[in-house]
């Protein structure tokens, strides 16, 4: 029998890794400009920290082991838990802020979808100890940032931007106090659902008008549309939302902002500014996505620490790539084969391969002592660039014939040439 | 409360992050330039796979989750198994042979100690379709140039080598042929236990002489100690396994090596040449091991197929590299901390803080709005190179001052020149 790798979690065979390396590699110097550090966690966590403060529908979808010891172990299904837990170990002997970034997979167990597999990988970046607009806008940049690195702009990418006070502020006018925080997450999925559904569920949250939160969620455009949201009968708290917004807002590219009023984010964690990275054509899922979580280091038992942050999926950010031709011809094969004529010649083609090797050149060599035409036929079918032909008559003539594969123009090369 | 970091598994922050990428980044150059190309797998795989082929040991030592829908899954506790997988996956349409690495983490339920954690990281090797000895030295030659691309030398460090064949084969002829494995497991153990423990457990394997078992498994040395191996009986299964392993050493640079006939390596796949790679004072774990399995593929479900690879611990070889002071000084700090001298010069800042990025290089900026000492020490205390002052007065000049953190030499820079 032949066994599957399991549902919804994905190989990466030579040509599909180097693309994630490629992306990734992009990404991570991206976040190194912006003066963040990398750091990494384990794939496993006590299910006490994931569950401390995630949304429900999080928790059904986290990958619990089977008890091991006294500890009940499960797989992380983000990065912030972890680097925050992490922070709040180091909380007191590290200056702030603090900047981190991690590239690594994650796990939740939900239905998979082209760009949304159950093992995934993200780039997340975590920004401790500044309440200031500047961290929030340096957040917005790198996510810009990291998308002209791969070749998107604002004409095919735009950052829609929402603030959980403003909007919690907003509602707190239209539904009791108690029930707020389910309508946000309601709000969240309404895209998802339809107009019926998100009706029948906001009247069980007790919203008197239902157009008064159409209304506001369905505020969108660039920062100007700030104007309109003035209108809007503003609590304290919506005020306070308002201001982080545009303070923010000051500090980043605008070419690349949509202000829109009926993004959630579904994690609880979330306080101040939140964003969601889409395509224009709203083809793709979302890109990225992030925002202010000034509670969650508190909250895991941290002195209390503003926060911010925000992710990229590289399988929705591929999936877009590929389809606009976006991902560049990555070089895989070796610099050079060395191909022995026969058995004789075997143990000086390993040293000439080595000889090649020590000049920090790839090199690849037959492995099954095929006749030279199937040793051309393998160097092809890996892109090697160029085959080192060693036999005997050449060698007692202290040489080689060096053969460029695309080209097919040879040359003989002296030993202590090559 | 604060949470702990699950128990055996280690966070990674920037400093420890640091080393384990240079080190990673050096095994996986090395095994490009052997023409090895990189893979990755799922964390988790079928249970069924996982416990197709391992020795008892590890089957107790998987971390496996609850079930969701209808597999069981488990996480991998090598790269070995997972990329097998692959192999049989794509084994029809890929030329031989097939050379594949990879380097990630993985998972046993084992007791942590210094250099063995429950999630451990290693480089992976794998390599299908050749039978022949230039494939087993491709792989030792790799651990060497692996080994002495991060300074270990064959004055620190030995690969112990032995054959399954030959060991196999020897022993047949002192136990019942049913008890064989299970002797070779032993024998594997020997160093872990007493020699009355070792003579017990022999004992209950019907070995007749354990002194013959004692003497066979004391041939310990150079190359040249296969000269005694041949005073032994030797059956037909034995003279293979010895030819293998003479041919391979034929092909490798022989001061790396020494003959061990008690090296038999855990695992159940091997089937020829086993190898591990100890420092030469004995002081840490294994750094790398590995061998010849060419039974897997086809237990696998693959067409048969042999196969050889090896591993490199990353953890063992970085706690001797940091003993030996061999690991380093790597610069983590970006090249420019931009530091505003007052609010009124934030958004100037952010804007000189993005040009100099668009040059390639790194850029952290204030994000507190301190004073200027402030500014300075934090500066100090991420690694930064150079300060980058921006004030009114410069400002008016159309100039910033740079300032060299390490020097403390201070020059003027016009705008359009930064």
């Amino acid at each position: 029998m032949k066994y599957q790798p399991v549902k919804g979690m994905d190989d990466f065979y030579p040509k599909e890794f180097a693309i994630r390396e490629w992306l990734s590699n992009n990404l991570a110097q991206e976040a190194r400009k912006f003066g963040f550090t990398q750091v990494s966690s384990p794939a496993l966590e006590s299910l006490k920290l994931l569950t401390a403060k995630s949304g429900d529908e999080v928790k059904e979808q986290i990958f619990f082991t089977e008890k091991k010891g006294s500890e009940e172990l499960g797989m992380r299904f983000d990065l912030t838990v972890p680097m925050t837990r992490m922070f709040v170990a180091k909380q007191k002997e590290t200056q702030k802020p603090v900047k981190w970034f991690a590239i690594a997979p994650m796990w939740r167990y939900e239905a998979p979808q082209k760009g949304r597999a159950r093992e995934f990988m993200q780039l997340s970046v975590e920004l401790f100890g500044s309440a200031n607009p500047e961290a929030d806008a340096t957040c917005i940049n790198l996510i810009i940032a990291c998308m002209e690195k791969v070749g998107l702009t604002s004409k095919e990418i735009t950052i829609k931007i929402n603030n959980r006070k403003l909007i919690e502020g907003l509602l707190a006018e239209l539904v009791p106090e108690k029930n707020v925080a389910q309508l946000v997450q309601l709000i969240d999925k309404s895209a998802k659902i339809s107009s019926e559904e998100f009706a029948k569920q906001a009247k069980a949250l007790d919203v008197k008008k239902i157009e008064d939160v159409q209304k506001i969620i369905s505020v969108k455009g660039g920062p100007t549309v700030l104007g309109k949201v003035k209108e809007f009968k503003l609590n304290a708290i919506a005020k306070k939302g308002l201001d982080e917004l545009e303070s923010t807002l000051a500090l980043v590219d605008k070419k690349y902002i949509t202000v829109d009023l009926s993004i959630a984010r579904g994690l609880a964690y979330y306080t101040g500014n939140v964003y969601e990275c889409f395509d224009k054509e709203g083809k793709y899922r979302a890109l990225a996505g992030g925002g202010r979580y000034d509670e969650l280091v508190r909250l895991f038992g941290g002195d209390a620490t503003p926060a911010t942050g925000f992710a990229i999926g590289l399988a929705p950010i591929t999936v877009m790539l590929a389809e606009k031709g976006l991902i560049p011809k990555l070089t895989m094969g070796p610099e050079y084969y060395v191909a022995p004529v026969d058995e004789k010649v075997l143990e000086k083609s390993l040293e000439i391969a080595q000889k090649i090797r020590s000049q920090g050149k790839s090199v690849d060599i037959d492995l099954l002592r095929r006749k030279l035409n199937k040793q051309f036929d393998y160097a092809n079918s890996i892109g090697a660039e160029k085959i080192v032909i060693v036999g005997e008559k050449d060698l007692a003539l202290n040489q080689v014939t060096v053969r460029e594969l695309k080209t097919g123009k040879e040359e003989k090369v002296a030993l202590n040439k090559i």
